[in-house]
């Protein structure tokens, strides 16, 4: 749940401190980081980015939903970062967040100019040490970026073969239990039936801690970055507002505007917001000092049809994201997100007996969108259940952003739960 | 900034707790609370409501915008309550909260549901004791409750007297300034020059903080209630989400639906975003129990189309909200507080050296809206201006609405203040 790509073209003033564009450069590069772990006194290994990256593409047939319906052909994109054993037990799984995809680390070319959202802490040497590990991503079902040529994915954008057309909201409600089941099939297929970690950021805690549940046979261990046990009623109602901008949308058409206009502007909107839950003011703060944001502006006040700068900010950033974005798929989203409680059987105390993985829960400190409560009372749940589960908070003012651009601040909370 | 009717209809289950009805029945009631302060301890006196209240009516023919701009004829409705003295400066003006009116203290008829919003701290005997003072509220221009027939306000509903026809987009921007603005030339009209305090929650803050900048002579305490100094970049971008929905309405059609169809989806949408972003994951949870909410419901799971429970219940609170309301009454409030520096004046610490008034600030500590650091930055400028400047942050975990549903709890922190 949160941003992908930010891009400055104003004109950076020079007082502008160099932590805070680094920030931005981050976000800018869908949060690639390439500073060196050693400054956090994790490794002082050998650290590169992970070697080139290809996307791979995987198909399964007649893939059943949780929800009961059948999908006749489901194709998803996969990235891998190291190398599989010969026991083919050194596996970890990266599931990752809202707007994200399979890109964790590395690039697709020399030349790109951010690296995959988490390659702060995947790679040769880094915390998901790819020397050793195995790291394997799959794109999500109703993935968000469908038109980026580099995701892979099967959702109401995809063509339905019983008509020759888009799906639409005939796509069937697709769950994050859904994204673990796609998951799994991959895995088996590669003759893979355990996974040393899976660990997963904000929907991909979702999905890490639903695995932990679902298949406790395969998770050894499981880390859940900004995330929850459940979509609590705060939760559910908070997406919502998510969706709500792209159903008012006289182009959105009950999902049937595929071979007419988009609804870019209820698409446009929803990530603004997006954008904005994802955050924690001082973030806001700092990009309004640097576009010289201030209440009082002419145009604002002179007309009520403009905006203040830093909406005109905001909405700009979005509208770039949203060429490569689909607005049925972010209302599936939404609603696999709404629909998700770790084991997908109603009550989470009793789903939480069967986990057997140990479990590492980092909530950020500033995380507005899923606030530490959600895995604090996770974690409670896991203890009184005799489960071996540790907590950190994240501290640090990026919000429920802490756990995918901060990443890199918080590495050695990871590796140290990875050896253990 | 925050929610006016919540009625609640389904049935209660047996145990639900007598605080959870007592907060519900207080929201339900816009803000009603006769829980006696003496349970505070603030006042051992008699406790009563103010007596049966009637709204009353002030026009300004040719009022000057902040803005530059003129408008031919300016009504606004306006409540007292206690009487004004010989001197008259035993004068304390409530200026209202974004959902709001000047419906602060007591009912219109004994049969009404509820008293006004600020009741359990407005009356005889009460912190703001009506024995004493003369409490005065003003409805302000482009008042959201345009179709209430207890509210008198002057907005893009208006009849554009040189068309005959409603302003919609035509009627200029207004700024927290003019609300203050009309507010002065109708305690002028009264012969009244002084303030003895002006309080207010919210936009309300706004305002009270605005006055003591702009009128210091006239100020002499100044109370402001989940405020800020000054929309900052992050509370800017905010208060836009809730106008982009009803933007988005086909039905808004750039504002000019009076002889159509109204933009109610939008307006709705956006009333339900102000809701939760005025409240607390604690009370949303709390309702979530009482309707029997869970994640996996099986409508949403089988439906798209569907919605989780919690938000078939927020929205019909909504729906029911909005039958008084006006959306383009809202994008212009939106617009008032996103231009609001107190001062109107561009630099914030500067304004503040023009403070002659004592001050108290009352942030909430679980405000996701106006959160505390908002007038702690501002008491701190006070302070460095040598200012005399209280300031306590209200306990609770109704988040925003601490400072209107939660006020009887804080009551004596004011009492106390109206006494230096």
């Amino acid at each position: 749940m949160e941003m992908k790509e930010i891009s400055l073209k104003f004109n950076r003033p020079s007082w502008l401190k160099p932590c805070f564009l680094l920030l931005l450069c981050c976000i800018q590069s869908a949060c690639a980081n390439t500073q060196s772990l050693s400054e956090n006194g994790v490794s002082s290994g050998d650290i590169e980015s992970v070697s080139l990256v290809q996307k791979k593409s995987f198909t399964t047939k007649n893939f059943q939903t949780f929800g009961g319906k059948n999908i006749e052909n489901v194709t998803v994109g996969w990235e891998s970062y190291g190398s599989l054993n010969a026991k083919k037990d050194n596996v970890i799984l990266i599931t990752h967040f809202f707007t994200g995809n399979s890109h964790a680390a590395g690039k697709y070319n020399n030349s790109d100019s951010a690296a995959g959202y988490w390659d702060a802490i995947i790679g040769p040497g880094k915390a998901i040490d790819t020397n050793r590990f195995y790291v394997i991503s799959v794109d999500s079902l109703a993935n968000l970026g469908v038109h980026n040529p580099n995701v892979i994915t099967t959702g109401p954008a995809s063509i339905n073969p019983k008509t020759g057309q888009p799906y639409g909201l005939d796509f069937p409600v697709v769950t994050i239990r859904d994204f673990v089941n796609v998951q799994k099939q991959l895995l088996m297929s590669l003759g893979i039936s355990k996974l040393y970690a899976v660990v997963g950021p904000s929907m991909g805690s979702m999905q890490a801690l639903d695995w932990a549940v679902a298949y406790p046979n395969w998770v050894e261990r499981m880390v859940s970055v900004i995330g929850s046990g459940q979509a609590d009623a705060w939760t559910s109602a908070k997406l919502e507002h998510w969706a709500t901008p792209i159903k008012l949308d006289k182009n959105w058409q009950q999902g049937n505007y595929y071979s007419s206009q988009a609804p870019v502007d209820g698409l446009v909107a929803s990530l603004m917001l997006i954008t904005q839950d994802a955050l924690y003011p001082d973030f806001f703060n700092q990009v309004g000092k640097e576009i010289n944001f201030s209440a009082l502006e002419s145009a604002a006040l002179d007309d009520i049809r403009q905006s203040p700068s830093i909406v005109n900010w905001l909405r700009a950033r979005a509208l770039t994201r949203a060429e490569s974005m689909d607005a049925n798929h972010l209302l599936y989203l939404v609603r696999a997100c709404q629909l998700y409680v770790a084991g997908h059987q109603g009550d989470l105390n009793n789903a939480l007996k069967k986990v057997q993985a140990k479990t590492l829960l980092l909530p950020a400190q500033t995380d507005l969108l899923l606030m530490p409560y959600n895995l604090q009372s996770t974690q409670q749940m896991l203890l009184d259940n005799g489960k071996d589960s540790q907590l950190s908070i994240l501290p640090g003012t990026l919000g429920h952003l802490e756990g995918v651009v901060g990443i890199s601040k918080h590495a050695s909370l990871i590796q140290s739960f990875l050896n253990k």
